[in-house]
């Protein structure tokens, strides 16, 4: 009897992750040694809840529709799994229902939180010498998980991010004053995203003209001496600083930051807010702060086509792998070449990525930190290319049904 | 000899203004009673300091291109014209312009405070007895001009808000614990792009669940309580609301949120935010708020088809307009079925729509405030179809060299 499959999503969303879920289910369906595919709601809790939904005859069209649309569809969670040792009892509990549902494959696809759930799983496959297959697919727009060239999710954000920037730099070109904008990023601990504003830039415009990641120190000083001599010669100057840059003493400048309400409670205000305001007392300068927040990761609409490929395959080669007898490891992405873009998909035995963070190389920020180099414009540059194509009811993009989420 | 023509744009950007900016040009260029057509760079202050583009020679490719980009391809000013009896002489700079560069025909793109330029002009050539024609032509994402049944850029904007509401709707629904997400959009007197975002629903997903809009007063009690009523039916609730929203004594809901940084500087929080802190602080449920900011009103690649389409007859029957020696007035829509829709493109005297601004009906709101009604959808259902295809290069999208506002 052949057995069955169980795939699941975790972490932060990102507008590819569907894609590797759809490759997942593609890749069973197409795949002689299983059988069903069931998608386990809300993470690894779905399989604690025995909550689940056989995705076993999805058509040619739903499995595309999936891979271009935003969130997770099957639901996330933010649990950890327990150290075995504190909590047999919850390992049990899935490895029972694993055995219940004749599971010989089970896929996680998240960031390096949920490759620790593979690697947690896999080792107490083998204590209990169970024979079911655990791989981990990746995904997160943040792009810092080790190992891999790249994440599913990080070129679409990247693409998101760039476009606003640029759209916004024409915005902000129009009047014939001085100006500043500070459009604020995420990546708390890594600047990829931010440092793909870069590629806003144009023949005739500079913007961003500054680029902070979390990976430098950041100096309030510096940063208005910055801005002061650009701006007679600019007129419009435009930053992008990551929500996770600090001082030299590691103290983010959103948490030094704290406001107080009219009712005189403590309230953080984002970084790029609390820019705004030291430009504004410093400079006295029109100013004005950009927090793209979460649509640079909902945004299915601006998904960059080569990182929606990409994730799917990652998603259909982890099937292949499994039918192959592999397990415990993570599908990853090796960059073959730059031009033209090429890159091969293989696996990496996720203990060596799980909880690991790969922060931005130094040597592609430039001295002064305020700037990325072009050894980093020729890393992002293949990443956002390809456009999407996504179907429309009366003028609105049309994503798949998920109403096994909000009912 | 024939005469020449002199376009300009003015106030603030939205995705559409270059359509119109477009639609004069094609008018002027295949118009056989007109010779050049001169762009005035940043509004009529370029009028007044000479500085002009030739814009006679724009090939159809340039002139397509235009349609479909953002912000202000000749940059905008917030100047308002003096009283001509305050300041003759700002008025004859101008008039003496004109008949330096043998001008038989201004064109001002722009909303309400432009059309009281267009009005001044219009009187000060009547008064001095000048043949000079002047006519305005609409824009604005507020829709709040009078008179027209809605302005070009509000379409886009109204699609952008309404993906973005979807997209991150999707976003919020995905972690299976109570939440709200709280999204300011603009508008500070007029509602309409608040209301659109009721366009965002699906047959699975209500959101936006709650929408309030600055045409009726906010109750923050009352606000309260509806969201406590929805938590524990809905899980995620996900409210819109105009930055303008106010007390039932005219307070801003955002100026009454006074906050003090660091420094004891007084800041202000937006309305969003502010929304966020009293939910957190009287539910003690998760809450995010999302400030769309500039976004909405720059990012050309979302543009409704519909909007630029109709933004570029609304330029290029205004110079059929002047063709037929009218004056004095500004182009409009006027809806004549909805479906199909269809509308027709005439012209009203700018007299009766300068400084004057259209709110939403109060009927066309819920009794309870808190919602926008069947007709509301069916006057904004419309205004938001159909796609553009902008060019992209290396996945970005491209747009025409605006050097001449950049150096």
């Amino acid at each position: 009897m052949k057995k069955n499959c169980i795939v699941a999503q975790s972490g932060g969303p990102t507008v590819a992750i569907n894609a590797s879920l759809a490759g997942v289910i593609d890749g069973v369906i197409k795949c002689d040694k299983f059988d069903k595919i069931y998608g386990s709601v809300h993470g690894i809790q779905g399989v604690l809840r025995n909550n689940f939904l056989d995705l076993s005859d999805s058509s040619e069209e739903f499995i595309k529709s999936l891979s271009y649309s935003p969130a997770m569809y099957l639901g996330s969670c933010r649990f950890k799994l327990p150290d075995v040792a504190a909590d047999k009892d919850t390992y049990q509990t899935i490895f029972n229902t694993f055995k219940e549902m004749n599971i010989g494959a089970f896929f996680y696809i998240g960031g390096n939180d949920s490759m620790d759930t593979v690697d947690k799983l896999s080792k107490y496959a083998k204590e209990i010498g169970s024979d079911i297959l655990i791989a981990g697919i990746p995904k997160t727009i943040d792009n810092d998980l080790v190992v891999t060239d790249h994440t599913p999710g990080f070129g679409s954000a990247a693409k998101y991010i760039a476009t606003s920037m640029r759209e916004m730099a024409y915005d902000t070109y129009i009047y014939d004053i001085q100006s500043v904008l500070i459009v604020e990023i995420m990546g708390r601990d890594a600047g990829w995203l931010t440092a793909a504003s870069a590629l806003a830039r144009t023949s005739f415009s500079e913007a961003p003209h500054l680029i902070y990641l979390p990976e430098t120190n950041f100096d309030e000083d510096q940063f208005i001496e910055n801005i002061k001599t650009l701006l007679p010669v600019k007129k419009n100057v435009i930053v992008a600083v990551s929500e996770g840059i600090h001082d030299k003493d590691g103290n983010y400048i959103s948490a030094t930051s704290a406001v107080a309400d009219k009712f005189g409670h403590a309230q953080l205000s984002g970084t790029g807010k609390y820019l705004e305001n030291l430009v504004s007392s410093k400079l006295g300068v029109k100013v004005r702060s950009v927090e793209i927040n979460v649509l640079q990761r909902s945004a299915a609409h601006m998904a960059a086509k080569t990182d929606i490929d990409e994730a799917f395959l990652l998603g259909k080669k982890a099937v292949e792998f499994v039918a192959d007898g592999y397990s415990e490891f993570m599908t990853i992405i090796t960059r073959t070449s730059n031009q033209p873009y090429q890159y091969e998909i293989s696996h990496s035995p996720v203990i060596n990525i799980a909880n690991q963070a790969k922060s931005v190389p130094r040597e592609w920020i430039n001295k002064e930190g305020n700037d990325v180099t072009e050894d980093m414009l020729t890393y992002l540059k293949p990443l956002v290319t390809g456009e999407v194509t996504i179907s429309y009811v009366d003028g609105i993009p049309n994503y798949p049904d998920i109403s096994h989420l909000t009912s």
